[in-house]
């Protein structure tokens, strides 16, 4: 590592000289924004021909102006389950969140349990495996209902998995596990066959534990085809399909929280669903689902917007990872390239991730608040920074990773210094 | 009343004539319904305009396609505030149900409390004042809660006050109320001002009764304009509007749930809900909004939107209405006409509404359950039923009349027979 043979009067020039770069920045008053997953403009307009069709909006004698259809639209419903591999009677199609549906499907745990005859999770102690990093909305659902966040490490084939058995199999009061399976949120990792296959042979004490398999990044690829085992083919044959609630939405794929969103989870468990969320809504924008139906009409048509989408994206991961690969060779900062999905995910030195948001923030760079990606905020190593470079221009980008470069750097003498 | 004084083979006659008249009914296979208040495809016609706009979707430098702006966009919560005269903060416009808002305001009470601080209602003893006949969708919301129901009479002016306010002030387990105040559902009354300012002057047991104003047909006029009292200037000069929340949607103005539904209640009570909604969703669809809003954007341009909704759906009223006066002469039948909503609610013989609806079911016609416009199902005089005149064309509407007027006379006829 760079600095571990610099000695103190080294270090001082250094951090002086880094000190001087970074005045530069901070005098030209930026304010750039690199801290949310969020597309840019370009991708949007991609999705523009969605809202210029002219539909009549009625299908088989349905008009989808009206009421009904608490599923959503058949065409929809059968897309997703045909791009997923799950059954019809699967998918529920909803409106533009899957964070809602997520909420939503933990609240009805809360409060009507999670089958027929189940305890209220609001009635017992409730734990939620995380893993970690991870998806700060995800833990902070946890939060809000009191559910207490168990930490497991993501490996570069997933979650811990043994951890994962230990907990699940020992401990009665722990009932849920967050998971983003491909292209996970922060790491971008895709979890090996083994992971999914182990997932569904798990044998949890509590017979209302659930996995939460948020497939948030389904058809996100930067580069060529990834696949991820299709957890409910791997539960059908063990018989545990009721373990599992799978969300997906086009959020990242056409218009961010205006798309579809759907629930995915057995026949049983969508019966019990549906009990419940009969009182609560009488269906979703049918309208919206036609048009995202009539502009994406086949699982093909969906990859091929998917490649327009990743030709805008692909040079910001590029230019941000090249520069990042300076302080990478310098052994202050690691990472895996992400091969699709919406972050990169950067370790530097233990005790640095805040101070290195901090200094980012002076120069007038907004980035992640580090410690996001843990339950309650807290990296146990303040280590990890999620980046998220969809969103600014690629001159932004390049500026970004420029600062971010510097303030690594300072960030890691001012640790040496104060070793 | 027709049959009080008919003899008992009088009696016998008539039922057999009317038997007669249904069999040519029952003959010609007819599939009509009358069951729901939906609007009709002429009716959704009209805001086909709404889909065709070219809209960037790009408003004072926010990219409305993209995440954000968890209570709406400026635009529709600043019509919404006009429209119902409250302040901009105390709207939050989300998406197409408002069954749904609703449904989450009292599931947040439940798990939450109704303010910060309070006992989560899913922790005591909850009982809700329902004012009968109303709106069925309300009372399942209090059945799936596990919420008691507690039948309040209305009257030409709205709830009985007086039942409402010895209810409200002596039973501390009482946390709400479902009001739909305008046009209510199903008898189309109209809240008068002294209803309107005694529900403002309510001076609750519990410090978390909450009164749910259903706005539903707040612009719902089939004639001329009819004025609600603004329950929240009202509360104003009270300092009681914390205790009001109000729904209204675009459901039966524009799509039917693909328009834009909205919460409306004090500063304090949309703080609180706010700080738990933030983990439910980053944001409704604003897309969908801002077609909305650019579609209709002033008071004015939907007041014209009702008039050309109101010319369509008036005559079905009327012939209904035509019709019925037939057997409401002959003192089968009670009702007041409305002067706008979406529903006839009729009080026939006490004991012979399920019979009716039963005996329209026969002849192929569907109509609301009996029974449906009281808590649990159970109308304890069997009289009302509910008629939904705005779906089927107007033909349909004069065939269902003329059974449901020989339909009430049989029923009548067996009545008298088993006395």
């Amino acid at each position: 590592m760079i600095y571990s043979n610099f000695n103190k009067k080294e270090l001082l020039n250094e951090k002086e000289r880094l000190i001087q770069k970074l005045e530069i920045y901070k005098r030209q008053g930026l304010k750039l924004d690199m801290s949310r997953g969020k597309p840019s403009g370009a991708q949007l307009d991609i999705s523009m021909p969605l809202l210029q069709q002219k539909l009549d909006y009625k299908s088989n004698g349905v008009d989808y102006r009206n009421y009904g259809l608490s599923m959503g639209i058949p065409e929809i419903r059968n897309l997703i389950a045909e791009l997923l591999g799950v059954k019809f009677e699967e998918v529920m199609v909803l409106d533009g969140s899957s964070l809602n549906i997520m909420f939503d499907t933990v609240a009805r745990a809360m409060l009507f349990g999670a089958y027929k005859g189940a305890k209220p999770w609001s009635r017992q102690k409730v734990k939620f495996i995380c893993c970690v990093p991870g998806y700060d909305r995800h833990f902070a659902i946890c939060e809000v209902f009191g559910i207490e966040m168990i930490n497991v490490a993501m490996t570069e084939t997933g979650p811990d998995m043994d951890e994962v058995e230990r907990l699940v199999s020992s401990d009665e009061s722990i009932k849920g596990i967050w998971c983003v399976p491909k292209f996970s949120n922060p790491d971008g990792i895709v979890y090996s066959d083994e992971t999914v296959k182990r997932f569904a042979a798990l044998k949890p004490k509590a017979d209302d534990f659930r996995i939460f398999w948020d497939n948030a990044y389904c058809v996100h690829e930067l580069y060529e085809p990834v696949t991820l085992l299709n957890i409910f083919d791997e539960c059908r044959m063990r018989g545990s399909e009721d373990m599992v609630y799978e969300f997906v939405s086009t959020s990242k794929i056409t218009f961010s929280g205006a798309g579809v969103s759907a629930f995915i989870t057995s026949e049983r468990n969508m019966e019990y669903a549906k009990s419940i969320i009969k009182y609560q809504t009488i269906g979703p924008n049918k309208i919206n689902q036609f048009m995202h139906y009539c502009y994406l009409p086949t699982v093909e048509a969906i990859r091929e917007h998917m490649k327009e989408e990743a030709a805008i994206i692909r040079p910001k991961f590029e230019v941000l990872i090249n520069r990042l690969n300076e302080v990478k060779k310098d052994g202050l900062v690691k990472f895996t390239e992400p091969k699709g999905g919406y972050f990169v995910s950067i370790y530097v030195l233990d005790c640095c991730a805040k101070r290195v948001v901090e200094l980012c923030g002076e120069a007038g760079v907004k980035l992640t608040g580090a410690g996001a990606t843990y339950p309650y905020g807290k990296d146990p190593c303040d280590s990890n920074i999620r980046l998220a470079p969809t969103l600014p221009p690629i001159e932004e980008i390049e500026t970004v990773a420029d600062i971010l470069c510097v303030c690594i750097r300072l960030a890691s003498v001012e640790k040496f210094l104060s070793e």
